[in-house]
């Protein structure tokens, strides 16, 4: 009989829906000695915090995620609030022993982002970051190829996160669900909202980055922002690219936007080694196209591989050969793999000290469109 | 607040593993006025559905489906046994007054099929088939683009369903997961597991079907029964083809096989029309393939829509653009529609009527076949 | 040095120009013991195929073909002219002891294919008809990996050629560039001029054909006529499609029409066995896609193989890998088989002997689909 | 009657296969006022450029290729040679007042190229540089509809050219075939080798490129050299990447390698503005994508146009609609455009003073990755 682990939900928006169904799934798919249960869930609205927790069935509300962390009937908190709640929330859950799993980006800088990592240290609980994608069956195949060194000494690594959804002038830059083009809560724009998904999972595949040159652009200057119903000056990002070398000498090239017209959420990301290549799109997330050269000649190209067979990552718990999952299925993934850690003893990578690294790569990037000068990570 | 439907689910395989994840997700995803209550399950082996029970938190166990059929506190019964059984149960169930969902194909031939229709019609209970395809996104989307002229005069219509699971000459011809190839327990072989999907989208996008050339084939002549331990004559076609004229004047073409190497359940269908055509692949169930003439020649191409904005059929329930859901969100969709509908005081489609005419056109397939010449549906 | 081979062409269409386009090109590419020259063009126009001539550097032009098969400076009869003047034009060339090279279809029928190959066996001349996509690098690739037992025993083999040009029913019926539209001079409509390419490649690949259900249909069943100036019943087959068995065992599955929105020339075929399968598709006609079920299962999935390596079939002649080829250069390959075959006294395939057998299947089809009954080849 | 054009080819490798093939075939497919005569070839070996002259049927031939420039008979010299021989040849080409068509890129640095802008100018000689891309239809096409403003403002552009051919590090580094991996021949790697082609497009398509920040690769640092024997130090760039503004305020992100397994000649383009977006791809370079936000929403998507029709660019003189042509077409294409631009007295795009500007994108590459710096063009 699996033991219950309950949840506290601090922010209730697009990831809290995200997080609220893994909980609720996970236990149908997967054989865990842990239950997550729906214990509470924390907003400033009490209307809406509580509509939400009607929908999902959530046992709780609060309104004050500070009495949240104080419950003891509270296991782990749960954070998805904007960017510049994420330090302090996670800070003083861990000092009230809470284990705490924290929505990506960790931190809105790397100093908060430090602060973080001892806090959890320290109070020495249970950590995660939610860089969701690499629980796509996809793509944790891919690491399981290049760990096993199919693709050799690696040449290149690239990435792209591309979207269209900002284009419109008329889009207000803030409130509510828009707390992403707001550079008050979100800290920056595409780099921390997209960038580092790419990071994340560069990190993860290819190894450390040490060094970057980027740019940065704001292409609407301007826009009405609906908490001070002002036009204000643009504070984020729309657009980033940038060069740099990882420390096993390949070369990488990154770029997210939300100007891309026809991309909706087009992360894509290549390597290329002396052997073969690996390339994954989250447009068709079920794919995994794979080549080796030291395949015969005449038969030699790309493999189109329809990651959905019982012996990939994680496919043995859903249905048969052929029928695909999806996004939310990232995070049913990672909530699994997190209750399997917590039962053995184990960090769920990646921890906040393992998110803090992205942050780095994510504030060099930053630094170094600011400066146009390349800058040490 | 929701009002509980109390299922009761009889058969605890493949399909009963898609039908109980969409009981239990429907509400979280979908504005209900019932919310389905697993109350009970009911197998043959008590200890397996036990199990079963414990996983998915059915409230109770049966091993009688009778027993079951009797209970007063169920209000719906679902179908998950093999073909053979679904008639007596079925309408066992609606003497009983339950509502009934019942797995496709609806029975084993046509005769079966029309008392099924008559005891839900005396009966006056809700019913409904699994053809689920029809409610993957991409697939409405078909529909709507359809019934609103987009194509004009229907010249074609193709479909395959195409699999490689049964190649191997080892595999058994029956006993638990394996009586899809038991020709007393499934009737017949890709015809009805497979073709009849194929069958029910044509129908419901093109129209009826009036007659049929088709021709079967089993490959492997004999196998292992694991039920007797002795081999045995198959009795099941492995592949099915048939040409066919449809009502509205179109030509049709279907196939289907399960000796297809490569192809683990590649379901595809494509329509064309006068104006326009649409094509559509279970692989990648996300995406329609829409062709329009009528568009300016030097941009005109086929369209690759990713179904995944809000403003696609059940769309606006899930995530953002560009995350996909997958398989078991039609299933979902199912019950959502059925749920509404029964709010509605309106029939759900396919309703046994409905899947009645696909049994018939399966009916006139197999003794196409076998007589080798053209039959009438 | 080059012997000089003086070709007579028949014809100066559509196919005129591909064959002209083949003799002037193939020994800038080829190593090749017979050097095409282009001797003389013949048509009913003298100012139409004048201008051709010019167009193209033939050296003379004739107006009568019986005057140019009797030229002595003529080696090879070219066969460029609709169908209906094959068999006439084929048996005068062949006792005149001229090699010829026919466009395909090799006849109007059976009886007139028959005599055909009777003549050129009498005259023991050298004979091929054009079934161009044989040569296809990527489908003598296939060819190849079929012959190496690569797919095993095949279970399945399914072709389409699919176009959408005739759909307006504004299109007249024949005259000059229509005659494909005539009954006529055309023999059939879409099985003689697109399903025999299917037929053809399908033999090659599969083997022999046993028997046949088919249908046909004319969806418009009058048009004008250019020629007469008078609207009359359509003789031709807009679409045909036919199940067959091979006499391997395998299953077959053709479809052609004229009437498919969104598709200029989609000839595709898909071949399945115990161990891989191949398909390819003329749209993108320098790739071709491999499947092998013997990989190891985690990086199994579809090749994507861009044939354009100098160690597939006729690319050593041509550019760099990556670097495509077209439409046009199949009858260059195929010029350059005839002519090396030549130089080796070998018959260059398909002779009008195989290609009879095509003639058969097809007439076999339109049988089928009159009498509404299987039908043997 | 088509006046002739007598072309003397300077270098017979890979680049004199193109050319001669172009001149050969323009007039069978072109209606045009001039025919391209090979009226001689030059080469350093007079047995290999006699061979070619052999196959090609090259009227004369020539080993001192200022013999050739002094040549009355000769109108138009074409320099196939190695980069480091162009600005030589064309300077003295333009002196002796022909016409000038020079291999890509224009020259080894800015400063060569500025002199050989200035000889032609000053001679008033036709000259063009190859930068063939170009001119295949569906680049052309999307020329098009940028200019009709079909995207509206532009935000981004990304093109990359990936090959794997000089990943062996025992692939010497010079000599014959291999002068593009000999520093002293080429100038520099992948730079001017593929990225020239990628600016050339980029320039063509959105406007000119002020500033950059670049990285370059040699991944292998020594290597044989077939002319000394000696293993010496690699001078070329492996791979190169580079951000970059353009004029119109876009982005821009750019890179080549010949160290991405997998690709062998993967030149791509991107464009995504406020209202569209086109990409393209050499792989499958009869296909253009297109995207337009402005289509109703339930059937917009990315239209893969398939750029065979008559009535795109350069389309009508070849087959017909579905029948793809390849990379050579592009050549016949810009000899095509050359000829009619000649008769008309217009300037033939690129011309050098055009292909200058790509010219000096290259060199603020190359000095921007020496410097690990941002640099103004």
């Amino acid at each position: 009989m699996a033991k219950p682990l309950n949840i506290g939900l601090i922010g209730y928006g697009f990831m809290g829906r995200t997080h609220s169904n893994a909980y609720k799934r996970v236990n149908d798919f997967f054989d865990l000695q842990y239950r997550p249960t729906l214990k509470a869930v924390c907003g400033r609205d009490a209307e809406k915090v509580g509509e939400f927790a009607s929908q999902w069935q959530y046992e709780s509300v609060e309104t004050d995620w500070k009495a949240l962390i104080n419950r003891d009937d509270i296991d782990a908190i749960d954070i998805c609030t904007p960017n510049n709640m994420h330090a302090e929330i996670a800070i003083a859950a861990a000092k009230a022993g809470k284990m705490v799993l924290c929505e990506k980006p960790l931190s809105m800088d790397v100093e908060e982002g430090e602060r973080m990592v001892a806090a959890v240290a320290e109070a020495g609980v249970a950590n995660t970051v939610w860089y969701n994608y690499r629980r796509v069956p996809a793509v944790t195949l891919a690491k399981q190829l290049v760990d096993e060194g199919r693709l050799g000494r690696i040449f290149h690594y690239r990435a792209q996160f591309l979207q269209d959804w900002t284009i419109d002038a008329a889009l207000p830059q803030g409130g509510a669900a828009l707390w992403r083009l707001d550079a008050g809560a979100a800290g920056s724009g595409v780099t921390g909202d997209l960038l580092a998904h790419c990071i994340d999972t560069a990190i993860w595949l290819n190894g450390s980055i040490q060094d970057v040159t980027a740019m940065t652009e704001t292409f609407v200057k301007e826009r009405m922002h609906n908490l001070t119903g002002q036009v204000e000056k643009v504070g984020i990002d729309d657009a980033c690219a940038f060069l740099c070398h990882f420390e096993n000498g390949s070369l990488g090239l990154f770029e997210s936007t939300r100007y891309a017209r026809g991309h909706k959420a087009l992360y894509t990301f290549e390597i290329n080694g002396e052997h073969g290549s690996l390339r994954w799109d989250l447009h068709d997330l079920h794919r995994l196209e794979y080549f080796d050269h030291r395949e015969e000649s005449i038969i030699r190209g790309w493999h189109d591989v329809h990651v959905t067979d019982g012996d990939m990552p994680y496919m043995d718990k859903w249905w048969v050969p052929g029928l695909q999952i999806g996004y939310e299925h990232t995070f049913v993934h990672q909530v699994a793999d997190f209750l399997e850690d917590l039962a053995a003893g184990r960090p769920t990578s990646p921890t906040f000290a393992e998110a803090l690294e992205t942050q780095k790569v994510c504030q060099a990037v930053l630094e170094s469109a600011e400066k146009t000068a390349w800058t040490f990570v």
